[in-house]
């Protein structure tokens, strides 16, 4: 079973995460990023694909050209979890 | 200079595509794929990613875990052209 992040860790997670916002009308997180080219975004969608894998936690994302939006949120919990908190985290580190 | 396509070969490109729908309120195309895991959606998102780039031809496109949506239109001419209906065939055959 996977739990859901207190209130507190949510907030203190919030802060943590660079660029993330609450999505409106659910409990879930976005980042859009912006890259070089098609080349570029979609290098960094397949590092997060290997990532998502490995760690069996999935998001969902939209791409057009450079442009790429992640949406993360645990279906296991209806919310964030600590499965979305490691997520984002890698795509902070990766997205520079 | 892109042009769009006529209204009689964008006729014949719907009848010849398969499962592709038109997009509400917009000069696109759409199909949406299901596949068995991420994995293998994955791999088909990388598969058109290749081919996309080297077209300089790149879909509008939302994946979460195993589903993929892909939307095809042409900026340049502001809606469907030559380039939107080799990406869309080669989606076809990938696809299978």
């Amino acid at each position: 079973m996977v739990e859901k992040l207190s209130a507190d860790a949510r907030a203190t997670l919030l802060r943590e995460l660079d660029g993330w916002e609450e999505v409106d009308g659910r409990d879930a997180i976005i980042r859009k990023l912006k890259f070089k080219d098609f080349n570029e975004a979609f290098g960094f969608m397949t590092r997060v694909a290997i990532q998502a894998e490995k760690a069996d936690h999935h998001p969902e994302w939209f791409n057009v050209y450079n442009r790429v939006e992640v949406t993360l949120t645990t279906h296991d919990c209806n919310g964030l979890s600590e499965r979305d908190e490691k997520l984002a985290k890698f795509i902070d580190r990766i997205a520079g």
